[in-house]
């Protein structure tokens, strides 16, 4: 993909860096800001629903795959990575290096840090926090209402560094203390102390640092074996982070 | 976005009603009616799939949101709205200011009531009848063969007023009753009967009055604290469904 | 549909067979082959990615619904079938005859055998190998880390004519064995021999043999009772698989 498709719909008012771009049948509204070098796929609908006071933002470097729609008012960091198919609504913060899958949704009014990876089909509601360099897997669910359906609001908080894996609920108000891990299928309706593992069962474990792997002789936290996926401005702070979540383990 | 995006592919024998919008990059086949005022967004398909003898009808004041696909033969009340990336297929017909949630399915030869809410990554099987005001929300599955895989058929039935909240799979031939709800993550495998709770342990519990959030003063059924999202002319219908809930209850 | 839509992408290197056809706003990619008879619906992207080696190849008579995306390097074979908005990266590899449900992902780097149904919302992840004439229904999710995030390996295994029901995890490194069948919302720590099945409580039970429906008279291994759904030149392959699972079943 060379430059801007010639088929691409940009309004007069999009603004776009030096290198940007924009595949086949993509739509561009006006109110959005895209960094330069960023990567917009096909069939992408930037800047979509009603006038808010602040633009989309789209930090330089990033790639949106196709079929995505982001909207007026979300603000998305560097080198944001999403997908395909995937919702950002409006007051959606991402900070730099995150990564978003296919089919996933950001829903507004929310926070992600820095180096978070959400992988598919995972949906984080409205209010939701979640911490720098957190893992949320597929099939995932952030809730924040906790007497369904009503105008309560109580969202959820996914500490720095914490695991989510695949199939996981977080009932309203629940926090993921920093470095938790949540097993896969769990739904989670007690706040998980930080360090800690919470079962499918429905139980808090010990520390994560009894998440072992014998036979490939790994074991968590996770910052112990598995920093080649971030970029080298990035280990000095997962260094930081490591340390922290060893501590919190009694380690 | 105003009137008909210069870009949307319209056939001949589409029938727009009055102030119709429609985003970038549409298509609209034949036999497709849309009612006045309705708006499409960007990347959608009306009129989807074979030939059927009725056209897809969508009825005034709709709102179709980006990249969803709406088949021919389906029938969609006033004010429907969908979020992103919907797929509603032939037979499926749904009463008037029914919401269908982003990356939701109505599968088709189904029936959703009035002022239904569906929330994201749903996915209504064939056969399912869904009553007035019934919530469903994300990642739920409504189920219809008994004995997978076969071509034995046995959908389900949620009453009205009945709540299913993130991650249900409702299995084949259940009966959620009036005003019942059903926890998150359960897998309901026994007919829920009017008004009673059933947990994510998979058993029937006490009467939706006993679910309150004590802080905030609020308790089940829903329409007691819930219904300014619904319009004026819902509400009495709104109130009658109430007292038949808290009747059910034994209130 | 006819022929090629006007409005369709097509890049100079894309070689389409005879009679294919072509939907509006669809994009194809260079490097890609797409077999004589097949309909490509609207809003497609075919040939997405980094460039491979390899083309994507799409056989004869196969059937993409609107918003579909294939990557280059990708191998689907004949009447290949997909829902709406799925996607397929490289290396995936069908056999013929596979159905691929609505919002359905493979992955990469994986084997799906002839004659699969993966329903919708399923993400079959890297590693991946499935067997002649398996179901994996909707929202299923096959994994393959085992400690994650890691860089650790240990892809699924699905054996010929298993049955996963709705909602299923299979967790890294699993084989569910020949003619098995998993119960909707499992998640799946134990291998599952052959012709067994694996319970939501996470046991294993009696042979499939045992899954009836006495009302209709119909019982497992479902190739017993549910063999039109297949195409006149699968039914002797079939009536051998058949064979092989009554016979692991100890009948």
């Amino acid at each position: 993909m060379e430059g801007i498709a010639p088929s691409a719909a940009l309004a007069g008012g999009a603004r776009l860096g030096a290198g940007v771009r924009v595949g086949h049948f993509s739509v561009i509204h006006d109110n959005v800001e895209v960094g330069p070098g960023s990567v917009i796929g096909e069939h992408c609908v930037l800047g979509a629903g009603p006038a808010t006071e602040r633009p989309l933002t789209v930090g330089s470097g990033a790639v949106i795959r196709s079929h995505g729609v982001l909207y007026q008012g979300a603000s998305l960091g560097a080198r944001f990575e999403a997908g395909h198919h995937v919702l950002v609504r409006a007051g959606s913060v991402a900070g730099e290096g995150v990564r978003l899958g296919s089919y996933s949704s950001l829903e507004g009014s929310l926070t992600v840090g820095d180096f978070v990876t959400i992988a598919g089909y995972s949906q984080v509601g409205p209010g939701a926090e979640i911490g720098d360099f957190a893992w949320i897997f597929s099939l995932c669910t952030l809730t924040n209402d906790p007497l369904p359906p009503s105008a309560l609001f109580d969202p959820v908080t996914v500490g720095p560094g914490a695991v989510v894996c695949v199939g996981v609920t977080l009932l309203p108000g629940i926090e993921v203390g920093l470095g938790a891990f949540v097993a896969a299928g769990a739904t989670v309706n007690v706040d998980v102390p930080p360090g800690r593992v919470f079962t499918k069962e429905g139980e808090i474990a010990g520390p994560v640092t009894r998440l072992v792997n014998l036979e490939a002789g790994v074991a968590h936290p996770w910052p112990l074996h598995f920093t080649e996926r971030f970029p080298p401005e990035a280990q000095e702070r997962l260094g930081a982070l490591r340390e922290r979540i060893v501590e919190v383990c009694g380690g």
